[in-house]
């Protein structure tokens, strides 16, 4: 039986390594002291459950059952300032399940910390590595921010290596995560049975028009290049709207007006154009409408637009199977208080499932908030969630 | 007579202060050694005309005909890349009118160079001090960007100050300059007489929504500042089409969208809302429609919206006397090649007005690209511009 004292306990241990002494924040990106200490923890907790500890050469920590099992894990670094549930849930979920399964002589369940999720030098670099998506050395010569690459930094980790652990060995991998959005917070429920990840479509967009003097420029003879993107930002809602379903989202986060002065017209603007859904298909639709409202829009204000090549992450379906399971499970433990959704964020499950079967559980953040000191989720999900895990897995 | 060859070739003569060597550009501004030597050389140019020289403390250089006179003229300091007309063109048809006058013992004319229209201290820097709103010593306190004081920089002129010249003397004046804008290029036309010099209205808005993952929120959830933004855009285009003239305009040329990433919801957007038009009545009705729409587009959308003190500039309208003079000249040298129209841009003559009728008369802007270096109008219609000034002050 997993015991949920010792895994809330093991939550706030885990929490001391880089406590920002902000809220509950924490500062533990990759391969900083503090990552590394708490990987070191974990290493004694996975010894003292009677599990095998492997690292990898990257930092991947493993904590393996014997013989044949199903993994369970998510990361322990988090974002530069970040919150103390977003990776921590699922590993320190997973060691309590690992747990309490060798001690009751369960079916067999591994856990997994992966490292750089947080993407300090990629995008969910540990799990890339891993699931054979990038090389060693490849993954070396990424730099971070600073200039150093991983394959310096990854030698604060150098004495802690083991060894390489084979996929061969997992029968199928459930990450447990906050859920980092507000769904399930607004509607009340505990716990989310994800239907996929979402795939993302990312794109810049220029309109160039013609920089004029804001005074002596009449409204008609005026090639405006913000009026262009505010012109084409409500044609796109508009249009969309018989394509998307209320799981879609899509976003104009980040806007660059030239020269931007209260007195001058806009001569040009480039912004960002972001789409995601579950749906491969969809997704394709959504280009073609984006692409037609911008040529449309730029031909009807005498401006010209340009596209950057288009960034693309596939959707990802969960396994039918795995998801069954901790959809009955859900429903034991806190029936009528969870939901399907998909993911509208990347996980390592992304990168896993090219090697076997996955899945994942969510459990509610508050107020959505996630990567910030604030992030949070109540004992009494987190205790949901992992229940919700342990029959699942029985 | 005026004499159009002598005209044109002291337009030539001064752009070689300050000539930037990129097409007819110049770089002038100021009190810079460049435009220290075309005062010297301007008033060498009086002096041989005939006229009295004046330069006063701040050092506007006037150039005086006996008795009451007419005063004509606009500026000869450049932006930092300028052109070569915008201010000159003014300055050096005033002196070929006046010394035209003087030459043919006609109606006493005046001239004036203003120092600083362009604003390297202020805005309007010469005339504002000349009309008195402003005092000298407030002036001397202003700085630019590099922190040098007005103060400091007026004593490149210390050895050519004369003395103060009164307003009283003068019966009104006249302001030739070139559009800076395609109105009348776009029709084809030589000459514009100015009905007045708009007024304008500008502030900052702000909407305040909520930052959030742009995978995690859902499009029902979100409090978007940028989709403020831009429902606000649409709502006031629309809404103000029933309240403006072809002559007013609005500019939303500044935008910031906080925190500016692909793939997060906007929290903040701070945006510049200027408008201008010649009716300060109409000023009033745009304000409040902005105002209103901000408001109700914040309302429906869950965002906070804040405007910051709003800038005013009161429109000037031309004296009719002058007007209709020049109107009628215009119809005598370019019938039909002529029309009446706004200033969009302020001039000297804003600030002349609080002490004397004043009207403005715009020869045409090649393709009405004004300050940069590819500013230019046709030979034909300065001298049309000139005509038409000798016409009307006959």
């Amino acid at each position: 039986m997993v015991q949920p004292e010792r895994f809330l306990r093991d939550l706030e241990r885990l929490r001391q390594f880089g406590a920002a002494g902000v809220g509950k924040g924490v500062i533990r990106p990759a391969y900083s002291e503090a990552d590394v200490a708490a990987r070191k923890w974990l290493v004694e907790q996975i010894a003292e459950a009677g599990l095998h500890a492997e690292v990898d050469a990257l930092g991947n920590v493993f904590g393996l059952a014997d013989g044949s099992s199903l993994l369970i894990g998510s990361h322990t670094d988090s974002q530069p300032q970040g919150g103390w549930l977003d990776g921590a849930f699922g590993v320190m979920a997973g060691l309590e399940v690992a747990r309490a399964a060798k001690e009751a002589s369960g079916p067999p369940i591994s856990v997994v910390s992966f490292q750089d999720e947080e993407g300090r030098f990629g995008v969910l670099t540990g799990s890339t590595v891993w699931a054979g998506r990038m090389s060693m050395a490849q993954a070396d010569a990424l730099t971070d921010h600073q200039g150093v690459t991983l394959g310096q930094a990854r030698q604060a980790m150098a004495d802690m290596v083991t060894g390489e652990v084979s996929a061969d060995r997992f029968t199928g991998y459930i990450e447990p995560h906050i859920e980092q959005g507000p769904v399930l917070d607004v509607a009340g429920e505990a716990v989310g049975i994800v239907t996929d990840i979402v795939g993302i479509r990312d794109m810049n967009i220029t309109f160039n028009g013609q920089q004029n003097h804001a005074g002596t420029t009449p409204m008609g003879l005026r090639r405006d290049a913000f009026q262009a993107l505010s012109a084409f930002n409500e044609a796109l809602n508009d249009r969309l709207r018989n394509v998307v379903t209320p799981q879609t989202v899509w976003t104009i986060g980040h806007v660059d007006v030239t020269p931007n002065a209260s007195s001058i017209v806009p001569g040009q603007v480039r912004f960002s154009m972001q789409w995601r859904d579950g749906d491969a298909d969809r997704l394709a639709r959504m280009e073609q409408i984006i692409r037609e409202a911008a040529a449309e829009i730029a031909e009807a204000r005498g401006v010209e637009t340009h596209a950057s090549d288009m960034l693309g992450i596939d959707p990802v379906p969960m396994d039918a199977g795995l998801r069954t399971r901790l959809e009955r499970a859900a429903e034991q433990v806190v029936s009528g208080r969870w939901r399907r959704l998909p993911s509208g964020a990347l996980h390592d499950a992304s990168n896993v499932a090219q090697l076997m079967p996955v899945a994942m559980l969510f459990v509610a953040s508050i107020n959505g908030i996630s990567h910030a000191f604030e992030e949070d989720t109540s004992d009494a999900d987190l205790v949901a969630g992992l229940q919700t895990l342990a029959a699942a897995v029985q």
